[in-house]
């Protein structure tokens, strides 16, 4: 058997929940809320449901839908953004982000990725026969160095694959950043893929830049978003795409003939629910004071925090304790403290090994309490 | 833009859905019920997502789903199919096909298609580099001509796909179909991609024969199945997958990086659901008595009716009224007799016409009784 993708095992996220069952461990690894959903939003999938809205919807998702999420970046961002030509509807981000790369990339085609980077992009593209050229961001504060971006531009370079906020390193990206992306793009032609799922997610009064708001970034790219991250319900695995109108047409030719449409009730309950367009000035607060309260404890254990701009996710450096290996030393914290959370190496193609891991502190602050109380005895 | 399915365009069931609802007319094109599904299956989603079942499934899929899917495959077959590594749950049968073409397709390789096809198949194949090599069932009866089938095979030739039952002939395999393609699987090693979506929509008591149910083919089959087709709600987007575990390693690999997981309430509420193993013994003689209904009263109208042994779809002949392209008629009988149906060109690469439409029965009594009257009158 040719395999498509030799070298891929089960994600790091699978592998981390998996053993933290087994161990009984707190997991804050793999990212996703331990906290209810609002069960106004429940009753509403319900609603639907029982209306009898339980057949193929639309493949580029309902109008109903499609309408919120324009009204949420003329009302965030002061953007039009085409709710017939410019949105699809996908089964999660993560659809969102294979189907982008599935209409871009072609068999020798570059793509630019920044590590650290998330698992799935690397994966994606090599499934199409695309080559992956990592680049990592420096070390002191994992910002990109655009120079070096510049150097690996080649005539074969599709895509620039970027993430902000950025998963797992809880940093955004500047208005110079964006700036300097869109001066490359202007100069060559490249792709951008702006997986943007934590843009609601950004603390301490920042402010999340979307490159659907430079004009010039506008005409390549798309942004993948996710409801999962919005309504704390990832396993919805609902999210959507936006792009220019000749863009989303070739992506929704993927699009259909990979997932063809996405949950019908779920989608009606999501646009009627998000309707109260003020619903998302609740999430930044309520995940800053989660950040705050893990950051606070882990004061009082031997792990150095790194800053944390946005996200689910800090970074913690554990080289006062031990030089482990990331991996072998998140699994002995899952085994001895019974605390999972990510190795950091597992989002470099080298497995760089940094002694950093990632916690997620999209949980209940009895969750964190009680890792707290663990990690504390370290 | 170098497009990769610069021929695609949208899809002949959106498309004329859209007519449909356009021209108010009764909508017999798209596959899907508008029956309302079981309340108890509706109250067993909420039940999952008030307990707090919203978070991300395994990527493989919940084991209490994956263990339903075993039974079956006992009960109906009377096979072993192991639930840990040969079943994944997946974003409706369309990402079970995408992921599985996905896995195995590299750019050069040669797919054999049985025409007319269901519309996903080739551009999937297409957006990884493959060529699809279509043959065309034969004209009197849809079968398959394996003299042909050998005649076509190449030392690039890398996977069959079949649709049995087939949509939208209506016709199914017979034993002696899946010896012949047996003996090809054994001499030639090619894969088989069996979509076996209305498996249990088989009518007049004949059976469904699985490619699983030979061991031969079993080592080279991936087999698709939805649930959607099961519960009468399509738009859920949940169906799975079946092969043996090493071909379900590889079918991960994609399938992870593709959608990662799926929606987790709805797998719980399934997995209780069809508990109740005899349910599937209520979907033949339902649809059944759908079809005999539809074609009871298609024998009042001046069309013809070919041999239908499952699916969803009965095949027409309007060649006694008119000659016309099938699109053009197909759009006309929308128009004009407010009944919208599939003209099957579209599952041709070359766009034969045959003066053949596809019907949906998948309907209430009187939605079919109203599509007749109309019908009645031409
Ligand atoms: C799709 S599983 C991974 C969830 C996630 O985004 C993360 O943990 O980084
Ligand atoms: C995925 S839309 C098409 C539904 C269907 O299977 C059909 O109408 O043939």
């Amino acid at each position: 058997f040719k395999s498509k993708l030799p070298n891929s095992a089960i994600s790091i996220f699978s592998r981390m929940s998996l053993l933290a069952q087994q161990q009984q461990a707190i997991n804050l690894s793999q990212g996703f809320p331990d906290f209810d959903i609002d069960p106004k939003l429940i009753s509403l999938v319900t609603h639907y449901m029982q209306k009898g809205f339980n057949q193929y919807a639309p493949m580029q998702g309902t109008i109903e839908l499609r309408k919120v999420i324009a009204d949420k970046y003329k009302q965030y961002y002061n953007l039009h953004v085409d709710q017939n030509e410019e949105i699809t509807i996908t089964a999660g981000g993560t659809e969102g982000l294979y189907s982008t790369i599935a209409a871009l990339i072609h068999p020798g085609d570059e793509v630019i990725t920044f590590e650290p980077a998330y698992d799935s992009y690397s994966p994606s593209v090599q499934s199409f026969g695309g080559k992956v050229v990592p680049i990592e961001l420096l070390a002191s504060d994992f910002a990109i160095d655009w120079n070096v971006v510049r150097s690996k531009i080649t005539d074969r370079t599709k895509l620039i694959i970027i993430n902000n906020p950025n998963n797992p390193t809880g940093r955004i990206l500047s208005q110079q950043d964006i700036l300097a992306l869109e001066k490359i793009v202007e100069e060559t032609g490249i792709y951008v893929l702006s997986d943007e799922v934590y843009e609601h997610l950004v603390f301490d009064g920042k402010k999340h830049i979307s490159v659907l708001e430079s004009d010039i970034l506008r005409q390549k790219s798309f942004v993948v978003a996710s409801f999962g991250k919005v309504l704390h319900a990832t396993g919805w695995k609902l999210g959507y795409v936006v792009t220019n109108p000749m863009l989303t047409a070739e992506f929704r030719k993927i699009h259909q003939f990979n997932v063809f449409s996405v949950n019908t009730p779920i989608q009606f309950a999501i646009a009627d629910y998000l309707s109260d367009i003020s619903y998302y000035d609740s999430l930044a607060p309520l995940f800053q004071q989660k950040r705050d309260y893990l950051i606070e404890g882990i004061k009082s254990t031997p792990l150095q925090i790194l800053p944390c701009e946005g996200t689910y996710f800090l970074l913690v450096d554990y080289s006062n304790i031990t030089h482990s290996e990331e991996l072998a030393y998140a699994e002995k914290l899952t085994q001895e403290k019974k605390v999972a959370t990510i190795p950091i190496s597992a989002f470099y193609t080298s497995g760089l090994n940094q002694n950093l891991l990632r916690i997620c502190f999209a949980k209940k602050e009895e969750t964190i309490r009680k890792a707290l109380q663990n990690l504390q005895q370290m």
